[in-house]
């Protein structure tokens, strides 16, 4: 299951989403990803590489949850998924793997970060090609729903 | 225009698919992106990290050229985009980016790579988060476009 690398991960964003926009998150289980969809509007993608492993971090928003998210981070009222919205989605995408890149460090994995890349558009679908599994941890919040999938190599 | 990084990515995806799939592709002229939109049906997209620079490379497809590029590489004809088909992107991505890699470690930069990510989804929109500037690669061949982008900063 590789849980070693996606707790950080698991930590890191709720971390950062109950200090930054004051929102509590519910993890869900843990699970292998089975199949290729999304499961939301809005995903934002960072690679991350070092000596001893390789992987990638996407973090898959509903519409609901990233709108309530930009609104308590910025202040001020989204009613759609626009650039400040994508802007987000990348800015909480380099803060979770940076968050998650500090934990690993203390574990001995030493990771640089590549740039964040955010894909929207309906139904878009996203592989990761790799044999490591891929885990995904659902998280419920009150605004939505949001998904985090972490696949690591060594 | 940055084009220290761009052009290692551009001459290795000209030899990969002269040499594997036997397809002539004509690069057009470098671009800034100005827009967001991929211009294709299918993307791969790899991140990589370094000490001195950091980056990411997506490679967007037209269905008519990866269908066309997929058979070449495969002997098979393959009639829509299926897993056969984005397991062929998250290859030449990684070969793409590998043969980069390469080159770029003798002009000094040394990367390591992450894992490549593979998206699909008529109109899905792939924006990269940096205030570096993306460079876009055109490319024409008689089986359809596809186009190199390629956002890097030091």
């Amino acid at each position: 299951m590789n849980a070693e690398f996606a707790n950080p991960f698991l930590q890191s964003i709720l971390n950062i989403l109950s200090t930054m926009a004051m929102l509590e998150a519910r993890p869900g289980k843990p699970e292998i990803k089975s199949d290729d969809t999304a499961f939301g509007d809005v995903t934002g993608l960072i690679g991350m590489a070092g000596e001893k492993a390789k992987g990638t971090l996407a973090i898959t928003f509903t519409e609901g949850a990233i709108l309530e998210i930009t609104k308590r981070m910025i202040g001020e009222e989204v009613t759609r998924i626009n650039d400040t919205v994508t802007d987000m989605v990348g800015e909480i995408t380099n803060m979770v793997s940076g968050g998650a890149k500090k934990l690993l460090s203390e574990k001995g994995y030493r990771f640089d970060m590549a740039i964040p890349s955010v894909i929207s558009g309906q139904n878009h679908v996203i592989q990761h090609k790799s044999k490591a599994p891929i885990i995904i941890v659902p998280f419920t919040t009150e605004a939505g729903n949001f998904f985090l999938e972490v696949c690591f190599e060594e």
